[in-house]
């Protein structure tokens, strides 16, 4: 058999000194400013003392600040440069499976200690609290990532972590519960009897199974309980978001070591954590005219909430009490089929994500999540990375702009977020390929009914 | 809360282009030659004819080489550089946990596809016989390591890939099979009724949780049936060892770069191809004079070859269908004690390293599993990786030495090979967590009667 001896490179390192040390705030650049999220009771913007209960002083300054940089803290900078800067990689052997033109650049942050981007979060959210005097953290999880990543951050800085999960994830996933509590968080499961909103809701035998809505209920009444505990959340909200654009930040630095500009990024958005994390500095530089790459989100289209929802106030639970927030959704009691990517069954998009969707500084596709495992396949096949279902969705838009310009023979050149790896995530690929998955098709009546719960302002 | 800034470096990193281009062959660097394998009829020397029905003809001639560095074929590197160099860590918060002078270093291989580093030599062993116009490989596995490695490696190649996985860890372990299928290898529960050994040993009732020697059996079968096919064997062997090399030579570049030379090199030996291929390249240094750490393996309380068994010409098989290996054997029909680190139930060493072991020229402890659990539970909290069962022996004695030397203030230089994580071997940690892990004792009978069926010479 005849082998390619050609030695290329796949990798692109900066050493520890590079990583960049601070956060970029993109509000401050936006044409106009994102609208404030609402009191649900009196419709007046949220002050700062709303959230007091919930967290530290220092994020919420974050969440409002105007700085377009925020310095990072020595001992989050400290804990980042284990595992960052992460890795940029060339997919010199997806690109040759494809027989494209298109060059395909991967940012990687299942390098993590979590397997995925949100330690870049967790670690800045449990530093702040202990600053702060905190004793412990409550949050809650869905497959498990979010809870691993602010388990593991509280193991530094000796944080007691509580987290309510999802009862059909603590039962279908035991391994991501192992993994929290190898970091020596606590796990219950949800509805849980500790506290009254999982009595109650878990009093309807409907509500066994638990949702992420359950979830929080049950991590915010347990934090506001408590003078010294707060609670923590992993997406939607500015200052998460915040966090994660020392991503992007890196992938600039990346991307001009390999001598190559994107002509398109594209990440996957369930919150939009991810995606802003790695888009928001490219965007900065499209802003000031620097570079010109498309940005793609690419949504599930069992849950396409940019694609198929209204840019309107709703709430952030599906029981109606947190902030009013203007942001894409389905409607706060749209409940999604239980596709294998459970970090992108939300209802809503992060109200900054949304804003800048509606100034037509970005685009959105939906995919289906054969096609998105058909992608991850390949990729692995390639790669030697199985990808977190997540990110399979960035992959499958990453493989047809690559096989379009197969046809055009146009030298696109692809940035994707590759945000986690599958390792806990596998009897997915298995029903992938052995035909037991299927593509969910949303009715539009369905879509219809969900929008009309949304609040009339 | 007081919350230390200090920022320091944890990596140690090096550029693709400084990835070593050839791998170390410590033969001809020994005082005297290893031991010849035999043949089991005849009791001479196994010559490369008999060993052409199993192996490509260019592994055969690695296994026998005599040369001191043996060039890495460029489709292997460039296949390496997806994830090579890998990183070599410091591990300051487990330093500052343990109040220890000593300064603990980590060549950490679990970055593989595999996570761990097997795909150093599935990858070699895939292209050689690629190279040489086979069609598929076939192997055995326990826990999957090796099987995940070897499937990655055919899919990189254009082979097939079989793997006879033990029974018992193919019911128990679901995870590692789906990885194997994700990567395109196809996977049999062993006993299977596909191979004449697995039918005649699956018809006994007490062989149906599989052993490695059964899986063995069924894989070289399958493997010398058929001219196309040759079988591919994850440890022992020279060449196996000679392709782990690569670790080591990378890790004398990062610990220069860290400005350090160690005093202690340990790592986990089950067959020993983790542990030969961090310290050989440190031995050669060692044999020159130019430096002079302590070599010491790490291995379990309940199969401990080096430190409880007999140097002396054994088959490498329960079955003795293998060649007979001048090795530290416990006997090929001891049969250890199901401990969490499948990787290290080996009932003999390779005979490479029990060669240099009567040489004088490295250690050995042995460590009850309970103490590797409570020393990878620290390093989880503290390093953020939750290390594979079998390097967990490895990090144990690095904080045996790490203790040792808060008594005695000596600024000990630790180095130890951290070759996989855990994400497949959770549950171990939910047992040592939960209070359901014990040490296994071995009676010195049960000893003693495994000893007595070594073939006398």
């Amino acid at each position: 058999m005849a082998v390619d001896e050609t030695v290329r490179q796949h990798k692109y390192l900066l050493d520890e000194s590079q990583m960049p040390t601070a956060w970029y705030n993109i509000i401050p650049d936006l044409p106009e400013p994102p609208p404030p999220p609402l009191h649900p009771g009196t419709h007046e913007p949220v002050g700062p003392e709303d959230l007091m209960p919930l967290f530290p002083m220092a994020l919420i300054m974050q969440e409002v600040s105007q700085d377009r940089y925020i310095e990072i803290p020595g001992a989050v900078q400290d804990i980042y440069r284990q595992w960052r800067p992460s890795p940029l990689f060339r997919a010199h052997r997806l690109e040759k499976l494809l027989d494209t033109p298109a060059r395909i650049y991967y940012k990687y942050e299942g390098v993590s200690p979590a397997g995925s981007h949100k330690p870049n979060t967790s670690v800045p959210q449990a530093y702040y609290n202990a600053v702060e005097g905190i004793r412990k953290l409550t949050t809650e999880t869905g497959a498990g990532q979010w809870g691993t990543a602010l388990a593991f951050a509280c193991a530094l800085f000796g944080l007691e972590c509580e987290v309510w999960q999802v009862g059909a994830s603590y039962d279908a996933k035991p391994y991501r519960r192992l993994m929290i509590e190898a970091f020596g968080g606590e796990v219950h499961r949800s509805p849980s009897d500790l506290t009254n909103a999982g009595r109650m809701l878990g009093a309807n035998p409907a509500n066994q199974s638990g949702s992420l809505g359950i979830a929080i209920s049950e991590a915010v009444e347990a934090a506001v309980a408590d003078p010294t505990v707060r609670y923590a959340l992993g997406s939607v909200l500015n200052h998460v978001l915040l966090h994660q654009t020392i991503i992007g930040e890196e992938a600039l630095k990346q991307m001009a070591m390999a001598g190559d500009t994107p002509s398109l990024i594209v990440g996957c958005t369930g919150g939009g954590s991810n995606f802003a994390g790695l888009s928001f500095p490219f965007l900065r530089e499209k802003l000031a005219g620097n570079i010109n790459p498309r940005i793609l989100a690419a949504e599930p289209a069992s849950c396409p909430s940019l694609t198929r929802g209204v840019y309107a106030y709703d709430f952030g639970d599906t029981a109606g009490m947190t902030p009013l927030m203007k942001m894409h959704t389905l409607g706060h009691d749209f409940v999604p089929d239980p596709i294998h990517a459970g970090g992108l069954r939300y209802h809503g998009m992060a109200p900054l994500i949304s804003h800048i969707y509606e100034l037509g500084l970005m685009d959105a596709e939906a995919v289906p999540q054969t096609e998105c495992f058909s992608a991850a396949v390949k990729f692995a096949r390639t790669e030697g990375i199985v990808p977190a279902p997540e990110p399979t969705h960035a992959i499958a838009l990453a493989v047809r702009e690559a096989l379009k310009a197969k046809e055009t023979g146009e030298e696109t050149v692809i940035l994707t977020a590759l945000c986690g790896h599958g390792h806990f995530d596998l009897p997915a690929y298995d029903a992938y390929l052995n035909g037991r998955m299927e593509d969910e098709a949303v009715s539009d009546e369905r879509f219809a009914s969900a929008l009309s719960t949304i609040p009339v302002m």
